[in-house]
């Protein structure tokens, strides 16, 4: 039984709304994967509901990953309608009911708040006002808050409307498939839970570099910098599902329990352990200060305080206009002791042993260990064996990562959203780094960022670009 | 320095060493691998030095994996020379003398006795006589005796003329390659060795079906057996490298300790755990008795009493005019608690994890394990990771498996021989099986065996065929 919604979306002109929101509701509408919906767009420019029709229909064929038929497209246009958030609350409640009343019976309500962190108590308290706070869930972007302060403020302020069961707080890095691959690599296994700890993991790397300046929303960014902007939703997130004990079972309490426990068990951060960097350029770029001390690069380590991990870094690094795109976690085995082979035989002369996921690409995955060179001698070389899901021919109708966040809202799944006690736990653990940031360092674009990230991991070293050549050549030297 | 060798071959017009080893020694000589090299012949053939050059030479066209160039079979031949063994020690003596006297101070001595067992005592008493026992190595073909009696004897006798430290009892099926690698795999990765044990295997199979028939050398067969001709002297020694401990070095004598240790942890073979199967046709080849109660297929597990191992079974199966030929190494590992994924999720489904080494081709393998199957829900597929040497375009001049183990014992160099101790042990555990074989089972030319290798290992099953249908296809389904 598919529940019809009626979902009211807030940021509808955004940028976020036209490249994935309207072309995800579409398909997601579309492909009956829910039940019937009326969709109601808020923003702040000056439409009525054929200009919000028009701008959607362009979203759609522009951004969509599927062609747009024209009977599809005047079926989903009558679902469509406006509001400018000047109208104010009591226009909202009136097309809202209007809408619920051509659902029928037991719609339910979602409300997706695209919009800066800053905006979101203004949207909740319209809600609030338009009494739509009934049968409703509510869908929050990240950052949520800024740090801790203002992300217990915000948690309290919203818990006076929704309770916490409603509240979805998205992190859209990790896509459900990526998440669930790892839990099912992880725990579906006999063979990697058993090394999956301290006593046979050197250290992790969760990589997150990517190409992509911030043109077109330094005015957002400026304001909050790759910290907040990616390691408190996105990599720690990762790092949550890399690190936790086996849930129970697999539903969202489970999940998010184990996840809460491992962000309890984290050190903060401290700023001896953080690398800050900015791009050559960001400063000219139309929107930031010409002396912004917003950081575009990140990287750090990681410790977790418990039986699993203690001992163990994970280091984490992202940033903007960096040499390549990549979202990989590699975890990097312990060294063997060496003293079987002979000088020179090359045993870990490549770097230990590492298993990749590369989340880019959910079920891509490859395993990275020493073998015999064929040959008189013990001459070792650096393999690797590589898994990619598509390969297999079974890769079905994948929901793209909003699409899938989405449907789980609709649903009530909740294992890839973040509870209000782990969100707040993860600035607690910050805080230290706000409080006292240490400098940016510039970095050239195009580059791994600035020099000092290699002595945040000395005498590791990063697996990326590593990582690539090896993809393309089996060995690393 | 490479030190010139006088080789004496018996059997030197025997199908193994036309097929095998005078090609093999040609490539060692013209190769410059090993030092300047006289080669006697020793047969009952009645041939003269010419003749058997010319033997030597179709053997070497028809055989060798090598083109044979007019100018380097010239210098060959003249290294060549023949002993008709009815001609006795005296003349081998004197054209022995003869030959090291041109190969000048500090030549050493190569026996290879490719005879049958019962043939290998007259060799080594003729090697006496000829006083060719100083500075001298003997290789020994399997098998070595036929039962613990007959291994003890032949051992009491040969130390009688040469000291163990001299003797190189020969396995070839187990390549030099394929045994580093499977050395090079367990301990120069920090991955693998902390789940090689008993905790974490569930089991491992040694499976080495052969599609030939025993045609041409049905006399030779019909009074072995498979389990004589492939399980004392291929099959556990193939156990043995998978199962020892660590050595304390990678040279002949510290393997050799651990892999005896493994025969002495060894559970007799109980006729109850051993399958014996019979190709129907087989009674009708040449030289095969009507009434004939030898195998041409075994199987049977086998257990290693050992803090490792205790508890986890090594299935072995191999024999003839089976459905296909394969060599591989297959561990399972142990399924994980299932409780956390949901009914019908597929987790188990398709059996444990495995991972398997492919002896046929020395460095392939790969490893199978559950993933999530990309959309909606927690459904599992078996994967599998697959990783092949040869890929990687380092095969170098990689020498044949007689031309290594040749190589090997010029330079005294154990790894790949087994000791006196070792062959008894084997035929130690062997004896309740020889002494009460079970009935023999007619299995059909080109399938998997009688029905009861089936419940040999049941409620678990044989990874072949359907490791071959995951190798083509990811999936095991």
């Amino acid at each position: 039984m598919k529940q019809p919604h009626l979902i009211v979306l807030f940021g509808a002109t955004g940028d976020l709304a036209r490249r994935k929101l309207l072309p995800g509701l579409m398909h997601l509408v579309q492909s009956q994967l829910v039940g019937d919906a009326r969709i109601i767009g808020v923003s702040m420019d000056d439409f009525d509901d054929d200009e919000f029709r028009q701008f959607t229909l362009q979203a759609c064929r522009e951004f969509g990953t599927r062609p747009v038929r024209s009977d599809e497209w005047d079926d989903f246009a009558d679902k469509l309608a406006y509001v400018n958030v000047a109208q104010g609350a009591q226009v909202l409640a009136a097309r809202a009911a209007d809408l619920e009343a051509s659902l029928g019976e037991g719609a339910r309500r979602l409300h997706y708040l695209s919009v800066p962190p800053k905006a979101a108590l203004d949207v909740v308290r319209t809600l609030a006002e338009a009494e739509l706070v009934d049968r409703a869930r509510i869908i929050m972007e990240k950052p949520f808050g800024t740090d801790l302060a203002s992300a217990r403020a915000l948690n309290a302020s919203i818990h006076e409307v929704f309770a916490e069961e409603q509240i979805f707080r998205i992190d859209h890095f990790l896509g459900k498939e990526a998440a669930l691959n790892i839990l099912a690599f992880r725990f579906a296994n006999g063979l990697f839970e058993p090394i999956w700890n301290r006593n046979f993991i050197d250290h992790v790397q969760i990589d997150v570099p990517e190409t992509l300046s911030v043109s077109g929303r330094a005015g957002f960014y400026e304001g909050t910098g790759a910290f907040k902007d990616m390691v408190v939703t996105h990599l720690l997130q990762v790092l949550a599902f890399m690190a936790m004990e086996p849930p129970t079972a697999l539903n969202s309490d489970a999940i998010s329990e184990e996840k809460n426990k491992v962000f309890r068990s984290m050190r903060p951060l401290v700023p001896a352990d953080v690398v800050r960097g900015q791009y050559a350029g960001y400063r000219s770029e139309p929107g930031v200060a010409a002396d912004s001390e917003t950081e575009t690069f990140v990287a750090l380590k990681a410790e977790i305080d418990n039986w699993r991990w203690a001992g163990v870094p994970f280091y984490l690094r992202t940033g903007k206009r960096m040499a390549e795109g990549a979202r990989i976690i590699s975890i990097a085995f312990r060294e063997p002791p060496k003293s079987m082979f002979p000088e020179g035989s090359g045993v870990g002369r490549s770097g230990p042993d590492h298993l990749t996921f590369d989340l880019a690409d959910a079920s891509r995955m490859s395993l990275s260990f020493y073998g015999k060179r064929p040959g008189p001698g013990m001459k070792l070389d650096k393999l690797s064996m590589q898994f990619a899901m598509q390969e297999t021919g079974r890769q079905g109708d994948v929901l793209e990562a909003y699409e899938r966040l989405i449907h789980d809202a609709m649903l009530g799944e909740r294992t890839l959203f973040t509870t209000a006690e782990g969100i707040e736990r993860l600035w607690e653990v910050s805080q230290p780094l706000l409080d006292d940031p240490p400098p940016v360092r510039l970095y050239d674009q195009g580059t791994w960022g600035p020099n000092a990230v290699h002595q945040l991991i000395a005498p590791r070293s990063w697996r990326l670009p590593f990582e690539r050549r090896w993809r393309d050549a089996p060995t690393d030297d």
